[in-house]
């Protein structure tokens, strides 16, 4: 026990990547008060594998004395079958749910192997995904304002307000082409929407962040410089703020949301579609 | 129906970014012979937000005359009761792990608002998954070969066999600080290791690909040139092989790989761990 809480080994096994077990094992066990020591064992397709990831939780059992908690995911039976023989609490994080589904549509599941998160299942949806990928990496940080009509998206806001994490987020798990423009102390003058821009403004959205997190955030990276001082920052909050309002940008405080939330929000916000890989 | 698949209405509904509501019924529903339509309704967190979402869910029930499935994970029980009287199929994609492991550990679970895919959940770890994509970017495509000693991973490979994609989803997903490296045109006379990543050769694994893919690839950027002649990506790829077998230095084909597929074998041949985030 360390904090009071309950010590657990667990584990995530799967015959593809283990993504789809570790997301659910992560969020459920985020609902008790555990301590918890983690181990990924993706690729699980044969039953020498499988002897082995039986070995290696029989060993934690062994070692503390209390079962280990399986997040898994197999088709193969006789793969599944060697793993339940393990000494441990299961859970099968796709069929507990498939059971339910098989009756309320009266069809039966074809299970198949690779099922998430591989190319055969939607080869289009993938390269389209990359493709926006590489549309975005050469969108960031306002290197190139070309091709603006492909973009989905326009992000701005001052530097370091989390523009391009956001951008790449987009990019890799929705397939959108995310083009992001930083307004620097250069254009603190006289601000205003950047003449390529202008005309796709119906995509742009703002973000922005507190002023303190933006100082901690650029200390990192420039300690004790203008750009990090706290008038610097006030400053070109406030003007991108005023933008923002004047040309009606629709706009999110970034300081407390992750990526994940950042752009949740902004493909409700804009009312794209979002198709998840 | 279409194709002879039944057709059904998806909506995945959450007080959160509703990526892990999506993730698992992608997966579930990926086992079933069904056309569907999908929706995501994230940050459904007050009564209000409940009502529209349920209004959403029973029109399209009017519409269709079929029970849409809803795949949901909602914290506050008033919330809940609300979207629970639409007229659907419901899978609470938490509880039904959340059952079985209240039993077998003999713990109450303290349900939380914003668990998963938030800052507050573990801010150190967040921090940590940015400045990985910020060190990725940094180092992609050669640009800086600066800091290696902070790199968790090098690829090697030839231009355009997905060392860009792949180095991104592995510091955006797992927080790994993934440098990469191609090895171009003028590189193939005399192939061998850049002498500032000579010291790290032991972070360092390639990609490689078959030729008509690379070919095929190639194409889409520079049609009919010379980088895309097959006898171009033959001779690159033969010889950035030979160097990887020469040197000892793992590697994989990425041809019918995802960046999920390829990330994840790389965290297996390297032992690195993955945190998910």
């Amino acid at each position: 026990m360390e904090n009071g809480k309950e010590y657990r080994d667990v584990f995530y096994v799967s015959d593809g990547t283990a993504i789809t077990s570790e997301t659910l094992g992560h969020a459920v066990l985020g609902q008790f008060p555990l301590q918890i020591s983690q181990t990924t064992l993706p690729f699980v397709e044969t039953t020498d594998r499988a002897e082995h990831v039986k070995g290696l939780i029989d060993k934690k059992h062994q070692q503390t004395g209390q079962k280990p908690l399986v997040f898994f995911s197999i088709v193969l039976p006789e793969v599944k079958a060697i793993i339940e023989q393990a000494n441990a609490h299961f859970y099968d994080v796709l069929n507990v749910l498939v059971e339910p589904l098989k009756k309320d549509l009266g069809l039966e599941p074809h299970p198949q192997l690779h099922r998430s998160h591989s190319i055969e299942k939607d080869a289009a949806s993938y390269q389209n995904r990359i493709a926006a990928v590489e549309y975005t990496l050469a969108h960031d940080d306002g290197v190139s304002l070309n091709n603006l009509d492909q973009a989905d998206i326009i992000l701005l806001g001052v530097s370091r307000c989390g523009k391009t994490p956001t951008s790449l987020y987009l990019a890799m798990q929705f397939g959108i082409r995310a083009v992001n423009y930083p307004f620097i102390e250069d254009d603190m003058a006289s601000l205003k929407l950047p003449k390529e821009i202008e005309p796709y403004r119906f995509k742009t959205f703002g973000l922005t962040i507190d002023t303190e997190r933006l100082m901690a955030i650029r200390h990192e990276r420039y300690a004790n410089s203008d750009y990090a001082s706290q008038q610097q920052c006030e400053k070109e909050l406030n003007r991108v703020e005023s933008l923002f309002r004047r040309e009606a940008i629709p706009y999110l405080n970034t300081t407390t949301l992750s990526v994940e939330e950042i752009s949740t929000r902004l493909l409700e916000l804009s009312g794209l579609k979002r198709s998840m890989w």
